[in-house]
């Protein structure tokens, strides 16, 4: 028996849904999320029994909302490595300095957790179709996974998306489209062909699935440190599911006891061309306005308005955190840092974590003995026009 | 105690060498081997002791060539995931068709496992500046762990290689060259470059640690089989150091009993415009000719001549296995149907196994019901070039 989940419920107004069905958003229009019989979970799983485990997100099976085994579609994700900056965190003033290395999954960023437990629930639940806006990675994801699942993919993503990102689609077999405009737009389009053929919308937070392989994060950091919490978790935030996740995730750790109360302060951290969290963060409210003429060279993070705003905010909040923003200038000199000190080719999104956390250390908010973590969440190698280089070109008669 | 390095060894002519100082190839100008005391290695540890151990090739700690613990240089490599291919194999007559898929590893190709363990052997010799041509993946690697190792990089790829593996080397501060011609002559700089400066030659096996990195894809796949091995294990072969390393890894496992005698039929696989090996070895020959305007779209096994040739034909021969030619037509194809049938988008080498596996079952080489394991050694996202695609392009108020 590895199944605990109990039922959906809204974050907003409180209603509940089985599980049992297809739901996508509250009758309120918020995103649901997964509640599980903690109680009777945490009597059928010990730490210990990790152990014996493989190193995906699977290991956390009691956690994840699939019934049956052989619905589960995976890809190996999960598990991704936890470094210690030991050359680059002292020298910016911070000596317990990780990066958590989400790159280093399939289709190379966070979005594949996301997809494979949403995905997986899919399948479950008898989808033969879906749909979904994109700025490209989460496109990318979720066309791969529906190719292993045997689910047709149509994903809509905005021209200016990373390119790699079409090829991903195309060459999993998705049906793929792009618009000239933002990942609103695409929404939009993805809504209005959903209402009209019936498809599964798996676009951000409107099926209830996709936070929850996110919140593995959440249980992988724990984990990694040994069932303790660092002081401070840093990340890149566009439509927030993974700050939502991760704080998800300690929260139900922290109710079956595996960690303490301490809980990170959580940083949202976004582009100054792109801060909606933040300017709301800043202005004491609970839900962000729409940024008007957003732009950032970190494109998965280029999100004017996200549906689960309010669930971001309340996650820093909770944990005494704080919202930053961060110039794409900074960005890029961040990247080079990770890069040039410690070897780790970043997406511009993950590097936005470090130049957050130097100005933070610098401002006395992050005290220079705390545990702090940057959350990378995708491989540079998927973002080729951040590195601008000239390199000479030799004869093969020529001599270095 | 967990070095276990008796020496290292002429495979060709037999000549020995203490380990404790920088050594590149045999004085008759073969590769040299690493050899452990086994006996003693095998009293040190136990199958189980590795439940305990991080999901990295670290976890072979005493099966790899480090004295000290400080000068571990790892960016979270190894334990790559083992996928069963279920939609796919049937189609293409292989009930039991695996992939163990490399590019799910820092830099995103196998490349990382010899440059992690050469890195970091190369730190504990006190090495401060090092050198090598690639063709792309291997200099990005590299350039990372070089990084990260606090050493310098000087690497010469040629000018036709994968353009994300030039970021790669330049954001991590190595010193990057291009030449007009192939890895031959790339290899030649690097060779005259060495010689004058006195730097680290961190060529394909001119040094002995790399392989030992390497070697870390048959430990893994020992365990990840529940300590056996699967029937058919096919290869993409440039340098060939992942074949050779492979059987290495093998029959150590093999020497202290961790696993029993049936070893896997390795096949060697190649492009038709590139295809030294698979020559040598239909001709009966133990080492390859050079082989004269090789071309293929499969970038990384484009090494007209191996200087480890002579083991990779033995690895074949040895154990019963073979060495294939595919087209880059097949190739393609290969790929397209593992991303659509499975959603992995492997890299063109990675895809050639499978072109080579289908012809190899339809010869009746390869049983229906045997194992058969597919090396995919990178991941698709570096190689954007291989997927043509067509995207309809809509304007907001467009419908699906």
């Amino acid at each position: 028996m590895s199944y605990f989940v109990d039922y959906l419920e809204c974050p907003k107004c409180g209603k509940t849904y089985s599980a049992e069905n297809i739901v996508q958003l509250c009758s309120c229009g918020a995103p649901l999320l997964v509640r599980y019989n903690l109680k009777l979970l945490k009597k059928s799983i010990s730490k210990n029994d990790l152990k014996e485990r493989l190193p995906s997100l699977w290991r956390y099976r009691e956690f994840l909302p699939i019934k049956e085994e052989q619905n589960i579609v995976s890809l190996g994700e999960g598990m991704t490595p936890l470094l210690l900056l030991n050359t680059l965190g002292p020298r910016v003033g911070m000596k317990n300095l990780y990066l958590k290395d989400e790159g280093i999954i399939p289709t190379g960023t966070f979005k594949a957790r996301g997809a494979a437990v949403g995905a997986s629930k899919a399948k479950e639940l008898g989808v033969k179709t879906l749909a979904m806006p994109t700025n490209g990675n989460a496109g990318g994801a979720w066309a791969a996974y529906s190719a292993r699942a045997g689910m047709k993919a149509y994903i809509v993503m905005p021209e200016d998306a990373p390119l790699i990102t079409r090829n991903e689609c195309a060459i999993a077999g998705a049906e793929l489209y792009l618009v000239k405009g933002l990942i609103s737009d695409a929404g939009k389009i993805v809504a209005r062909a959903v209402q009209k053929h019936g498809w599964f919308d798996a676009s951000t937070l409107k099926e209830p699935y996709r936070i929850e392989g996110k919140k593995t994060m959440g249980l992988e950091i724990a984990e990694q440190f040994g069932w303790k919490v660092p002081d401070v978790i840093l990340y890149p935030t566009g439509g927030g599911v993974g700050i939502i996740g991760i704080y998800k995730g300690l929260r139900e750790l922290q109710e079956i006891g595996w960690i303490g109360d301490k809980m990170p302060r959580l940083v949202s951290v976004q582009a100054s061309g792109c801060a909606p969290i933040v300017k709301a963060w800043e202005e004491g409210k609970s839900e962000s306005d729409f940024w008007k003429n957003s732009q950032t060279i970190a494109f998965g993070i280029n999100v004017p308005k996200a549906i689960g705003d309010f669930l971001v905010l309340e996650a820093i909040n909770k944990t005494a955190g704080c919202a930053v923003a961060v110039d794409d200038h900074d960005i890029l000199h961040a990247q080079a840092q990770l890069a040039a000190n410690e070897g780790i080719f970043t997406c511009p999104e993950g590097a936005a974590t470090l130049a957050a956390a130097v100005r933070l250390e610098k401002d006395g908010w992050i005290k220079q003995d705390e545990e702090v973590l940057l959350l990378n969440t995708g491989a540079g190698l998927k973002y080729p026009d951040t590195v601008d280089i000239k390199v000479p070109v030799l004869e093969p008669d020529d001599n270095l």
